[in-house]
């Protein structure tokens, strides 16, 4: 049976948006042309961001018990929409029966040809660890990670969204996004899935964005439809 | 573990807006503190209209599946955000380690009271299956099941929004909601959870209307909340 694995919960809101973007993805004219999944929405997964820059619990093993469930219940592939997450991608893939599909390397191969710069709208945890820059700098493309000030913002932005608050993520959000434009930034990956919640009220921001659950959404929907499962809207 | 299963998919689309509800009506200041989820989104299950209406195949054995699936993630409870999926409820929760939370019976606990009537819009499954009507009468209650031409725009409604076409599905439902209107009714329960993703673009109709799926959603945090397990909005 055709069954794609969602990991999810990180965060919540980030989870239902991405799950929104497969079906709208997906052309189906009744309930059995969708595509079946199973989502894991395990929100009590311990601080990604925290645990990456120092000291605070491991979430490698509630991620893996994650990834055995979604294998249990004999899923053909699993995407996670969370990026910080991916931080941990090369244990899960080497744990994981069936494949993860990479959001960072979804979302940079999405970006157009000829682009020399690219800013990178994540979390502090996602920076330092480091996968978009690397994955940029393989396409010859110049990472811009923001300066601390607009970091702030961008963190606020993540945390408002988390805790249900999106006009207050939306504002933070614009405010990072008009100083990176100040600076000459024309280009950025929203390298966060809260971010593209945020920004949906911003409406135009004059700047080319790279949504990063909308790449996986999309990269998921391709999987499913170069198998016959379902086909792409 | 505080966990809550969701048999979805049906459609895919009321799933994700359940799935939305939950987490808007939960009171997190982080993802630790949202509900976790194991979400099947089953959306290849036999239509389930067809088979009530006589001669299709049988869904029953699918959800069952669905069922044995979400208990063997070891979840606390069961929550269906699909209304014509409860013609099988008997069968579903005899079946079912965990309790299932009624989809109707949570609907129609929420009518304020001193209401005599009440129209019900839902698949003519949902209407043959009677659920509706009992749990309506049961509360003293006389339930409308609307005229044949309002029932043809409450069922191309509910397909529109199955099908993605969520302008079209919101057009028809203003028609059926304008013509019992007319009718004289001033209270109706959007007993299918098609419907309220179709109402929403109509903004305010005049009419009472009990959201089934918002039901739903409030039922599962008031469970998870009167085990601590969360704090409701």
């Amino acid at each position: 049976m055709a069954l794609i694995g969602v990991l999810g919960g990180m965060g919540p809101l980030a989870t239902v948006d991405f799950m929104r973007r497969v079906v709208e993805l997906t052309h189906a004219r009744c309930d059995q042309e969708h595509l079946p999944m199973i989502v894991a929405n395990l929100a009590r997964t311990p601080d990604r961001r925290r645990a990456i820059l120092g000291g605070d619990i491991d979430p490698l093993p509630a991620l893996l018990a994650g990834i055995d469930l979604l294998n249990r219940c004999a899923v053909d592939a699993i995407a996670i929409p969370c990026n910080t997450v991916h931080h941990w991608y090369p244990q899960m893939r080497a744990h994981s029966t069936a494949p993860i599909v990479h959001i960072g390397l979804a979302s940079v191969a999405a970006l157009p040809a000829g682009i020399r710069q690219v800013a990178v709208l994540a979390t502090r945890g996602t920076l330092v660890s480091g996968f978009y820059q690397a994955a940029l700098q393989a396409r010859g493309i110049e990472p811009v990670v923001p300066p601390a000030a607009v970091q702030r913002d961008i963190d606020a932005s993540i945390d408002f969204v988390k805790a249900g608050d999106i006009g207050e993520g939306a504002s933070r959000l614009g405010r990072a996004l008009a100083t990176l434009k100040r600076r000459g930034v024309a280009v950025a990956i929203m390298a966060c899935t809260e971010i593209p919640i945020a920004a949906l009220p911003l409406g135009d921001t004059s700047m080319t964005l790279i949504d990063s659950t909308q790449e996986l959404a999309r990269a998921v929907v391709a999987f499913a439809a170069e198998r016959g499962w379902v086909r792409a809207a």
